[in-house]
């Protein structure tokens, strides 16, 4: 929990004013425009070793580093505008290797409508990428990490627990976010990055309620234990989870089994904060389900 | 050269469309925020081995990250708003390196008006730190690398050579930029990061003009071959590097010899694209100026 610890650290010193509107703590800070409009801005890295293996080929870095981004975009319910790439890479790996990253980051980059306006290129001992990313959204389709209610409903889209599979050619979830934020009252969502148990915690914390999820609930490829287990502690797949009340989520539930449904499930509720977060296990009892995900430091 | 043959590739990949003004290829990406003003987009990466050692400071880390992309944005006469702060660290340096590099980052921010609004922070092998920041600028105001013109005068700020001592604890010069932007037509100006020989032919090139530059004329601390050869071909110097018409430039040189006037000296002027970049020597012969300054690629 080295990361909570050095997040809260640094809240701590920052008082933000308008025009920001979030800082630090949600999937992206948040700045007025005016004329309602919000634009967003995140920023993500990567590194070898961490979150691409030495043999990762450069184009698939490329295009993990752009997706990342988009997928903190979209949580807020927002579009991605612009895009500044910075790449370290050892001098050895030559000028194909850049490329390679550079390809993959561009791919991504035009089949979700960003532009790479800059970046920054560098000698490095180890790979290291870095993609800061705008987007915007207009003022009242954004969605934070802060605004779940006791008594809403818990969704997450697609399938859970393949983030090692996945994790270099996932799509980020920028259509399903789209058609939430328009259509739908969402009254808090994030991005899986860092697993369910971590990024439901967050939500959790950031939104100061406490929340109920059924193991029996979460959906995976095919049923086990081990899948089971993956889809609530491994990181990195960067599905969509989000709350709404009861009133909305019966208009969600509607819309998931309608044709050309949203690809979402019912996982369980928001309560208040003394009651924690809790999992509910298939024979009824519950226990804390404690924040212990994919950490990044 | 690598740098440059990569930064080539990428150029070729882009066709920029409104709002987007200037892309790859400029201290900053420029983007219309209409109504007379533009927003501007950098990201700078730092990496251990590189940009600083392994027993730097973390403070002094912090600092610089932040350090460089103010200068980035003062060379375009802009001034800076917003920031996002992406680390690695090894997990064996502990919090307390992680805090000092955001108080570096947190104090130059603090003093240079800019808003830290998110981050990230991830383990990694060697410690690499990459900012990217946001700024604004009237648009009659904006200064590229891109407007030099035969005839003008070329100008440094400060003194050269001194990047070795400096690069930890330089001051951006935000004020003489300010300065410069507000009161002169700069025809273009770039910050020295990475040498005089390597930034003057970028702003050569483009400006699609040659220079020349007088050895007696740049600016050092005390005179000696090694210092002139230092002020010339070492990088990280972050004064800036500008030109203005002979008529502003009669104003500049004014401004500079009153009281309270610009730290700033003349150090040649813009030739035809077909005269190349050279340097002049105390003989008055003359040697092309090639662009082997520092290269972080």
């Amino acid at each position: 929990m080295k990361e909570l610890e050095f997040i809260k650290y640094i809240k701590g010193k920052f008082r933000y004013r308008k025009p920001v509107v979030k800082g630090i703590g949600d999937d992206c800070a948040v700045v007025s425009r005016g004329k309602g409009t919000y634009g967003l801005f995140t920023a993500d890295m990567l590194i070898e070793g961490i979150h691409f293996k030495k043999n990762t080929p450069p184009f698939f870095i490329g295009r993990k580093a752009m997706c990342v981004n988009i997928s903190d975009i979209a949580a807020m319910g927002a579009k991605p505008e612009y895009a500044l790439i910075s790449v370290g890479a050892s001098r050895k790996k030559g000028i194909s290797y850049l490329k390679g990253i550079s390809d993959g980051a561009l791919a991504a980059a035009k089949k979700f409508n960003v532009s790479v306006i800059g970046g920054d290129t560098n000698a490095s001992p180890v790979t290291v990428i870095n993609v800061m990313m705008t987007g915007s959204v207009e003022k009242k389709n954004l969605i934070t990490r802060s605004g779940a209610r006791k008594g809403d409903c818990l969704f997450v889209t697609g399938v859970l627990g393949e983030g090692n599979k996945r994790h270099l050619t996932f799509t980020p979830r920028l259509r399903e976010a789209g058609i939430l934020a328009r259509n739908f009252r969402i009254s808090a969502m994030i991005d899986l990055s860092d697993g369910l148990s971590m990024d439901l915690n967050r939500l959790a914390s950031e939104s100061r309620v406490g929340a109920r999820v059924y193991r029996s609930l979460i959906p995976v490829r095919e049923y086990s234990e081990r899948s089971i287990e993956n889809a609530i502690y491994a990181g990195e797949d960067f599905e969509l989870l989000f709350a709404a009340s009861p009133r909305e989520s019966r208009k969600i539930i509607k819309s998931i089994s309608g044709k050309n449904g949203l690809n979402a499930s019912l996982i369980g509720e928001v309560t208040g904060k003394s009651g924690g977060v809790r999992l509910v296990k298939e024979d009824g009892s519950s226990e804390e389900l404690k924040p212990r995900g994919y950490s990044h430091f």
